[in-house]
């Protein structure tokens, strides 16, 4: 676009005077969200929704970690039949032994094993609050327009469908694909890694081979792992099978990811990309932080966190954290919480908390460590900062693998780095100037876009509360089993024309051959 | 959604105090567009484009019928191997015997014949401008962003590659859906119906068998109809193969549907719905044409056109339709310009041309008869009037087919009807209510989204200019071949693997068997 002049967006300007400014209802909300980090970017959607004049109310169990009502919102809490103690007990074995071995591949069983335990734990929530009879009447009686709900755990969707409500749902992905399954979309396994099998969009042969072993594996692993959430929706549901098929009426699919960050496959009209949700807002630092990164000289900060699940580390490994820091000329933020090594070295700052996106958007942040959770990611992404990521566990390996692939990012093992190694990647990231490139074209790819993704969230949402669902985004494929979705009745019947053909036309071959053989035996005989 | 206050969307207003006014540069587009009908909606985006500052040059032949130069854009005329004359005569034979007999099976043949005739003529004239040296060589100086064009005809794919510039699509589809097998896009036949199949995305199983054996037909006519496009290409890219695989290179596909009208199914990441952009604008009647459709009454009035490629339809015919219109209370408009029968009714105006969009958006507009082509049913779905439909050719029997599906539609045959049979059609659209209220909640459906079709069309066109391209929208499915993308090695390898292990198996019993033998043998020796 060579040496032409530039203008602001005269289209963008013009576009809003096009805007048919249609007048939106004030509806009611009946959001269910998951708790934990899952609840952290449903809450920018929540708190969106109350902002422009939508009831919106929060059911919460009594053993909420982080969801509380706001200014914006109501709370609902109902009663489970397990302590905080018991729940916390439960969601800590998600993250046993995270740091004691490396990752084989016979984690994929003992995560889903983890994660069957932790869901038939929820789904006991759940159940109880389907028996709340004065709850459950009460919430009736509201003449909610909107089930907001992230299908990770089952609650939402029952509700929606026992209130005759549409759902929105709003995730990242569900585990093995789930969310694919029941949205119907196409995932070809012939580039469409499959989660946890390390492979990329481009594979080779015994790439791809693996790809569908594990696609094998995976669908067995599916109905494992979701057979509590079945029977759930089969009690509770008599005309649903399995909650593959529950989930499968929701309006409309809120996924927050997009193309800068997932491989790019199909998708399905009801599904929208909102990926980066969580970093539209920016704050300024609180001032000792802003002294800080800004004291950062020329040498920059690096930002570090393991993510909200992860408190401490083993000290051994912390030291060699430290000690890589003592080596190198940044200024580091560590969010942090666990026991530290004596004599930490002063460019260091620990904290419990830190305002990751606001220091990410500082124009000194250098490098961003983290575990590679996709909230982390996409700030890291947006704010155009390049990483170092050490994945722990559940989809971070797969992320890692998608920010790797693009050349934004390195990975280390939390098992196997040393001090030395985590200097050398610290140093490459930094003075290798394609890692900041990349991210910074990537960056600029993904804040690229007509619609931001909370106002775009917002839109779909309040969509499906005006019409009622979004009945004309539905596939007919959804009516098909799987042998008639994937045509296995028509091309056996096709076999079945094709072989009768054949017999027909042997058949005729062989009355031929017999008549000519007695005709011929005929003459012989006259002969 | 209750009996809550009402409020202008302020979600809107907040939206526009976010958006990114990210400066665009001012590109330098190369339009190379398909006449006729296709340039019509083409121009809506040209003249856009040159209204926001870019550089616009439309590539015309000498020969082209609507296509001129205006204050948005400049025009380049190049050279073709035949007169107007000519072009008419083979564009003629495309809508010849129209009116004659009643279509069948074998149109499909007839039409693909067509259009193999006229795109091998249009060959012709692309293959002289691509040996236009003097011409080729100005333009690649030129040094244009972006190419845009529609990908009926290719020489606008062929000249961006020649160039090295990312194209752009502009297009309603392609015959025997090549855009989706260009783009890798998934259509099940299990519920994604094949042109000129009559089936909808419900399908019985005899109509799913009819689906696929269509399916299977259109594979072999897309070999034949795109023969001469392969042709091209091969003589001028030596590194590619076949039409299907230049235009799988396309940046963005702009695609002039979205499923208010089309049966949903899968999209591609690089796929961006459009339907709707030729219905933006809307501007006075003239006076006459206002005075006549305000003088309606309660009565209202109807819209009559059969397209710009139906110039007279036979006088038996027309004679129908006038005897149909004296009978009925309502005004009709009717843009035609053959031959009349004597003794016009006084409620029908005829005219040369009319101003479509602008008279369906009349609020006394009751009907609006129709071919069923997508410019004019888009026009009928955004102003909300039920529609009678008379399909000629081309996809205008699947268009119509969609409508009619949706209950928004009638559909007659050309061949068959009788001026009572479109009375009685008349009156039922007019006052069985079912048919305006299920289009008013289509065309509110059609008319709520996030950004205008013009505006979503330009803003994609600016950003392939932006980013040089949309390379982060490309599946990896483009680098495998049909056996790599379905997996069938794989499978195969499969296949191969548990024949070897049956074997092995089959091997070892057997040996044991032997051995087993031997042992009894002996035994019974010794014994």
């Amino acid at each position: 676009m060579g040496s032409r002049v530039w203008f602001p967006t005269l289209g963008l300007v013009a576009w809003l005077c096009c805007l048919s400014l249609e007048p939106v209802q004030a509806g009611k909300v009946l959001a269910i969200p998951v708790d934990g980090s899952h609840w952290l970017s449903m809450k920018i959607l929540v708190e969106e929704l109350g902002r422009r004049g939508h009831e919106v109310v929060v059911l919460v169990p009594e053993t909420s970690l982080l969801i509380k009502g706001s200014d914006s919102h109501k709370t609902e809490i109902y009663q489970v039949p397990f302590t905080k103690a018991e729940l916390d007990e439960n969601f800590n074995s998600l993250r046993e032994s995270l740091f004691e071995k490396p990752p084989d591949i016979t984690d994929l069983f003992v995560n889903v094993q983890r994660l069957v335990n932790f869901t038939s734990f929820q789904e006991r929530g759940c159940e109880s609050l389907l028996k709340n009879e004065p709850l459950m009447s009460r919430l009736k009686r509201e003449g909610f327009d909107l089930v907001l709900t992230d299908p990770f755990l089952p609650c939402g969707s029952l509700l929606a469908q026992i209130f005759s409500i549409p759902a929105v749902y709003f995730l990242r992905g569900l585990p093995c694909t789930l969310d694919l399954k029941a949205s119907r979309c196409p995932a070809p396994p012939s580039y469409v890694p499959v989660s946890f099998s390390g492979n990329s969009d481009v594979m080779t042969f015994p790439q791809r081979v693996k790809n569908m072993m594990m696609s094998f594996v995976e669908s067995y692993v599916c109905h494992m792992m979701y057979g509590h959430f079945d029977d759930l929706v089969r009690r509770h549901l008599k005309d649903f099978q399995s909650y593959q098929e529950l989930i499968s009426h929701g309006s409309v699919w809120l996924l927050r990811y997009d193309f800068t960050f997932e491989y790019p496959r199909p998708l399905m009209p009801n599904m929208v990309l909102i990926g980066g949700i969580n970093c539209a807002k920016k704050a300024p630092l609180p001032a000792d932080l802003q002294e800080f990164v800004d004291g950062s000289g020329d040498d920059g900060f690096i930002v570090f966190t393991m993510g909200s699940m992860v408190s401490d580390i083993p000290l051994e490994k912390s030291k060699k954290f430290v000690e890589a820091f003592r080596q190198i000329p940044q200024r580091v933020l560590w969010r942090y919480t666990g026991v530290l090594p004596d004599n930490m070295p002063k460019n260091v700052k620990i904290l419990k908390w830190l305002p990751q996106n606001d220091l990410l958007a500082h124009p000194k942040a250098k490098v961003f460590m983290t575990h590679g959770g996709t909230h982390g990611i996409y700030e890291g992404i947006c704010n155009g900062v390049p990483m170092l990521m050490f994945p722990l566990f559940g989809d971070q390996g797969d992320n890692v693998d998608r920010m790797v692939t693009r050349g934004v990012a390195e990975t280390m093992s939390i098992f196997h780095f040393t001090t030395e190694s985590l200097v050398a990647a610290l140093k490459r990231i930094i003075h290798d100037k394609s890692y900041k490139e990349k991210m910074a074209t990537l960056s600029a790819i993904h804040r690229d876009r007509p619609v931001e993704p909370l106002d775009l969230a917002v839109f779909w949402t309040e969509f499906v509360m005006r019409h009622k669902g979004a009945e004309h985004l539905r596939v007919a494929a959804h009516d098909l089993n799987w042998i008639q979705y994937h045509s296995l009745d028509v091309l056996g019947f096709f076999v079945l024309i094709i072989t009768f053909a054949l017999w027909l036309e042997l058949k005729f071959c062989l009355f031929c051959i017999r008549k000519c053989g007695r005709k011929g035996t005929g003459k012989r005989k006259r002969e």
